[in-house]
Parts: structure tokens; sequence; C-alpha cells
């Protein structure tokens, strides 16, 4: 993974390339502790040799996991970082395309890069914070101000 | 729907969470309303219920409704706001994950938010105008400058 | 394709929107090569009269061509402009849905724009280059900030 700051105001972005072999969870947490980014949010484009995308299924409130055992482009990843505790987290869905056009997409609980993905991440200067939800048993991005 | 503004310079970024049985056409309008956006982009990620996307049918110039009722994961979200007349006006289409890990996408008619949806939105400080274009009878985005 | 700069600091966003019959490589090329764009970032929302999707084929390192021929919903367009020589190059991902709602994506060869392509492009100051990857083939970003 290969990263370099393209601007620098109160919130910063960043470039963020991934090579063959990166594990797209894996290296964007990492990423995401060495900068100590405590809010953010990216959108990506790439592909994948392989990926596993989750589905929430209500009855179970747990993932099922959708594998996706061949080479894919990553036509659209989208997440975002909040704090879970004091540790940051990620959350991210992507699209997937095949050979023959048809896509594919779930939350991202896999993503094995080949060649590439290149990672657009803004950060912001506030702390965003995970709260566990009690009906989904999914911890969830919590905010103060309401609007009805 | 629950909102924080997470940048604040000329341009402003709020994370705006929708919670379940939100709806996110209705809530992203209030939202852009109450904060008086005149020029807006934005970025989702979560889940629906149900939804109901859109297909504008060339030879009808009329939507075609295709309903989604089965809960989904919103695995891409992008949309903007622009004024129509004197007020907002969103226009946002979705890619939805079933199941099966198959993606759907279309023109957002309708998104019943559960548990979440998760919405980055950027506010511009300039004021985009739709118009009504003649052929398609769809109100479009209307610039000035052209780049032949 | 019309244009308007809607944020100005050191980094620029622009509004950009395609007409009918505007190709979205060749017009976003102009664009990028008019503002003199080395590196930038967008995403867009439109539809599509036909489209060509690219998928990179592992084994012949190769784009296999998927034709789209038929009007579309362009769902998700994500992008970046970098420089490849002195020159800026595009690389961009879409994500479209047809008739049924089904969705197709892959790498945009080919985007015939109908009615419109509403893209939000954001420069940033900096030079971003890609370099020839000897095993694809593929002229990917070169970064040299490396996390391990």
């Amino acid at each position: 993974m290969h990263y370099q700051l393209i601007d620098q105001r109160e919130n910063r972005t960043w470039a963020v390339v991934l090579d063959t072999s990166d594990e797209a969870n894996a290296c964007l947490l990492a990423f995401a502790k060495a900068q100590r980014l405590s809010a953010a949010h990216f959108t990506a484009i790439g592909a994948f040799e392989r990926a596993v995308l989750g589905y929430f299924d209500w009855s179970t409130k747990d993932y099922k996991r959708n594998a996706v055992d061949e080479q894919v482009e990553v036509v659209s990843l989208i997440g975002d970082v909040a704090l879970d505790g004091e540790e940051p987290r990620l959350h991210m869905h992507a699209v997937l395309g095949q050979s023959d056009g048809r896509a594919l997409g779930g939350h991202l609980l896999e993503g094995h890069v080949r060649p590439t993905l290149e990672v657009i991440v803004t950060q912001s200067p506030v702390r965003l914070r995970r709260r566990s939800d009690p009906v989904s048993g999914l911890a969830l991005i919590h905010l103060d101000k309401e609007l009805p």
C-alpha cells in the first residue's frame, strides 16, 4: 500500500493505492490507524482477484457470506471511518463487475487486490462514533443532532 | 434522521444518518431544505428494507418502476442537490445488493431504511439550477459555461 | 458539455454536465486537458444511450469488451485523473442499471450520454502519476510513500 496527501486544509485528502495481494479491509484499517483517522469517507475503483461480499440477513441478524472466487473489476467502493471505542472502524460496500459485465454488490468482508485499488480518502476534523444498535446488533454511527 | 457538520470552510460537509423506517428521498429533501442547500453532492451506504428503482424509458419519456420488496444492502448511493425554481431538488441513483450478491440499480424513487443509511453531504457555495429539457421532459442541471 | 466551478480553495470542485450524444471519455479527458488537471477524482450519475464496459482479463492481459446496446441509467460512475507522461489520463468505472433494474458494471470504455451526465470533479493541487506495471501491462498510479 502506497499513499500521498493530495490536499491539506482543515480536512485532508489522501490518495491510497493498494497493490496485488493487499487485502482491502486490513490495509485501509492499517492506514486509518496510522493516520489516526476519527472521521473519514472514501471512494475507490480497481480490481480484485477474489472477494467476499456480505449481506445482512435481517432474520438471523448476521452477515451471509457470498464468495466471489474470480477476478472482478471493483466498479465502486464507498466507505467511511468512525470510532468504535477509541479505535477507527471501517464500513465499506462494494460493487464488483464480472467477466460478462454483470454486477455483484454487498458489504465488503474481503477484497484481495489485483493489480490495483485506487482509493481517495477524505478526513474530517471531528470524531464520529459508532454505538451498538440493540435491534440489529450492528455498530451504527451515532450523531446527536436530530431533524424530526 | 440525525446529522453533524464534519467540516466547515467555504463549503461544508455533513454526516447525515438515517434510521429504520426513514425514507431516503423525503429525509434528504427535508435536510436540503432545512440547510437551504442550493448546490450539493453526496454519497451513501447502508441498507433498505424495500425500495423502488426507476428506469427512464426513452420511448415513453417516463420512469418505469422496479419494486424491490426485500431487505437489500445499499452498496452505492450517489446524488446531487440543485435548485428547481427556488426549492432544492434531489437527484439520486442507487445500487442495491441482494441476498445472493446480485446487484440492482436505478434512479432511487423510494428507499425505506433498515437499519441505517450513512450519507456524506458536501455543500458548495453556489446555486446550481435545473431547467426543463424539452426533449426528455426531465429537469436537467443547466450550466452557462460551455466547452465545445 | 457545460461546466461551473462550484468551490475554490486550494482544491477546486467543478460541476460538469454532459449532454445528449457527448461521449464520457472524450469529454472528461477534454475537460481535464482544458483545466490542466494533474490530480483529480470524480463521481457522476445520469444515463447513457449505449456504452461499452471493459473487464480486464488476467489471462490475456487485455480488456474484454461488453457492449451495452440499450438505454441505461448511469447509477454510479467513479473515476480519477492522473498524469501519464505530461498528459492527464482518465480511469473510470461505471455501474449501469437496465430496464428491469439489473446492474452491469465495468471499466468504462465508451459511454454515450442521453440525456445527461452530472459529474462532480474535485481537483487536488498535486501531480499524481501513472507508471507502466510490468506484470499487468497497465499504467497504474505510482506513489512514493509506503505503509508496510
